[in-house]
């Protein structure tokens, strides 16, 4: 059977669930032999196509393929490339037919973020006019919950579940040291343009007084005084203050906290290291003891704690991506489609790769509290079902058992 | 019945685990109702004492208590907060004791690290010398894992397991990305003098080339020449290299790496912030992409990853120190003592309060490995039953359903 082939790739940054994703991918593959052939993966994501180096997926046993449900990170490697304009330059795009072709292969599953899925929808495009058409469905992933069309993407639940407990538990560290030691604690959480992830951090407070007492978001410009002023309130009521800020959190005219000149002696942008900057700030104008945290990777990486709806999504959209692309659907991107807050349901839908593509989705103002500081009850509505439930992963000696697939490649076909 | 009432107190950072102690301690007290009366917590530690307010744990329902045994934190609040030395100043060590005399306490458990085994110790002798005999018995406690005498410190574990997770978890997810982006990832955990914790975070290594490739221990004085010379080898062979970073680590002269001038802004040895400056010595010199975390908190209040033979430890040496009280056994220290390494085997004993305190354990020489930057088969021996099994606590709303104790206490009954 020619063309029956199919392409996966992992794109951008990866997630704790998005080897579920490419669990779904294989196991619907194989459920369907018949109709589908040999499911490469690229090695180091869409490099894998440019350079011809793919990943026989057939040699993974059905055992082996069962656990990267619960592994994370990418096991087949992803990249953060963007392919150059197809106006400007489309030889990338040739280069990715002329690797399709050389290996039969008719259907390509990009499982990342806005970029990505423009990728996929310019390949589409082009290989429809290169006269070798393939049937490309784009499968979301984004940590930063920053896709349209899609209730949510998968990753997000995960890191927002890892957030919330953080937050939880750390709150209750300093809740009871809070008399002789630190009275602020600033956790900093990953999120450079939509304060998703820093939002999710809110579900670990109950009642008015528990943390967290302030969420720096990116979408809220940031207010010393201000900020200052619910700190200290935050202190003098509950005796503690716990605030979760975003990487991406910014004073008014645009600038990243973490660009501050003179506060931080090295401060790439690519460093993290707002918590820091907020820590210095209580430090000089409040004299509070203090303490801040990073979460960095761990936070998109921890599967011990990924959130059970969070991994049911992420194989789910992995499957319906094959059963997409078998029903001849091109150009589309499998998405989760909320149908009730409480109890929570969802099902699968696909959207236009074309609406997709770029499209940056923030928190909406209606999820933000009045001053700014927190989230609101639709907010909690919206997030909490995507927390709930555990999956944890099988340990062995203490430490989670995670799969770790061979990376060989099968022999190329075309020069480099 | 007089005196046969209890103080219990918990004392210094607080530990995943500390409160599974206290139901240890108020479990075994109810037990034995005929024999041992109320148990007082104290309201913030040894200051609940000093003050005159005690949490009667009376009020609290049987399942409350059972819950203490799943709740991260103090739950009857801790404090950093030494007491003036007995032969200048006795005044506070007298206080303690008319507080017990006024409340009918005859036995003391204090459940700290080592300054708190001293103070322990010097009640004891003082009570003697007043007149008023109190039954002090230590109960052991300190992630730092460097308290004498006993083979392991509750609470230890569980931020080894913490440690071990994540490095396996984010080392999975720069593994990943190391193609096009970071190739250096860095850790930075607790441990101020003693490298237990960066040292558990070797137990996610399984072969030679696995993370993490370099660890910095306090013990060994730091070698920046060494120390590049490593890191860059380590991308050169696996593609990426992940360090676990001691907030103790220091150079040969004996100062702290956080300490150094020039490099971090505000550089406060309270804040932390050893990963930066590692990582600017990255930038620096090797020029590598890099990403750092800074777990603080997290660590120490992950109880939703503890070790399941953290939490039983932790809960045998409450009940311990309670029988250890009720069969007269006053001025020790409750222990846990390994009798076998594999298959594990532990059971619980007792030692001097005298020999216990202020003697700070380090790592053995035998457990660091020969460059310094890993740890040894003998660490390992050591170190892996510590953080064997899981023991998660149960969820509500995607979130640990921790307990939450009114801190509200009896009425006082001498002059503040």
């Amino acid at each position: 059977m020619p063309n029956t082939n199919a392409f996966y790739a992992q794109s951008g940054g990866v997630t704790a669930v998005i080897n579920a994703t490419a669990c779904g991918v294989i196991e619907t593959a194989r459920a369907n032999a018949g109709r589908i052939g040999t499911v490469f993966a690229g090695k180091n994501g869409i490099l894998g196509a440019l350079r011809e180096e793919l990943i026989d997926t057939a040699k993974f046993s059905d055992d082996a393929v069962a656990r990267l449900r619960h592994t994370p990170g990418g096991a087949f490697g992803s990249c953060r490339y963007k392919l150059a304009s197809l106006d400007e330059d489309d030889r990338e795009y040739r280069r990715l037919i002329d690797v399709f072709r050389a290996h039969d292969i008719g259907y390509f599953f990009y499982n990342g973020g806005g970029d990505s899925q423009d990728t996929a929808h310019k390949v589409s495009l082009l290989g429809e006019r290169l006269g070798y058409p393939v049937t490309c469905v784009g499968i979301p992933k984004t940590v930063d919950n920053d896709l349209p069309l899609t209730d949510t993407c998968p990753g997000f639940g995960s890191v927002a579940k890892y957030v919330a407990v953080s937050v939880r538990e750390a709150a209750l560290d300093v809740a009871s040291m809070c008399e002789t030691s630190t009275k602020v604690f600033i956790l900093e959480v990953m999120g450079r343009h939509a304060g998703w992830i820093a939002a999710a951090g809110g579900l670990a407070k109950g009642g008015r007084d528990d943390a967290p007492h302030i969420i720096v978001l990116p979408e809220v410009p940031f207010d010393e005084e201000r900020f200052l002023a619910k700190a200290r309130s935050a202190v003098e009521r509950a005796g503690y203050c716990v605030v979760v800020v975003s990487e991406g959190a910014r004073y008014a005219d645009g600038r990243f906290l973490s660009d501050s000149p003179g506060t931080d002696a090295f401060g790439h942008a690519q460093l993290g290291g707002v918590a820091p900057i907020v820590a210095e700030l209580v430090r000089a104008r409040l004299g509070y003891k203090f303490h801040w945290a990073v979460a960095d990777y761990l936070q998109r990486a921890s599967r011990h704690i990924a959130s059970a709806t969070d991994v049911q999504q992420a194989y789910a959209v992995g499957r319906h991506a094959v059963e997409l692309a078998l029903a001849g659907r091109d150009g589309v991107m499998a998405t989760i489609v909320r149908t009730s807050d409480e109890p929570y349901r969802w099902e699968l839908g696909a959207a236009p790769l074309a609406r997709v593509a770029n499209v940056e989705c923030k928190m909406p103002k209606a999820f933000i509290s009045r001053d700014g500081f927190g989230i609101t009850a639709a907010a909690r509505r919206y997030l909490a079902p995507l927390i709930a439930g555990e999956d944890y992963p099988p340990y062995r000696a203490g430490i989670p058992d995670y799969a770790a697939l061979s990376m060989a490649t099968v022999p190329r076909k075309l020069d480099p």
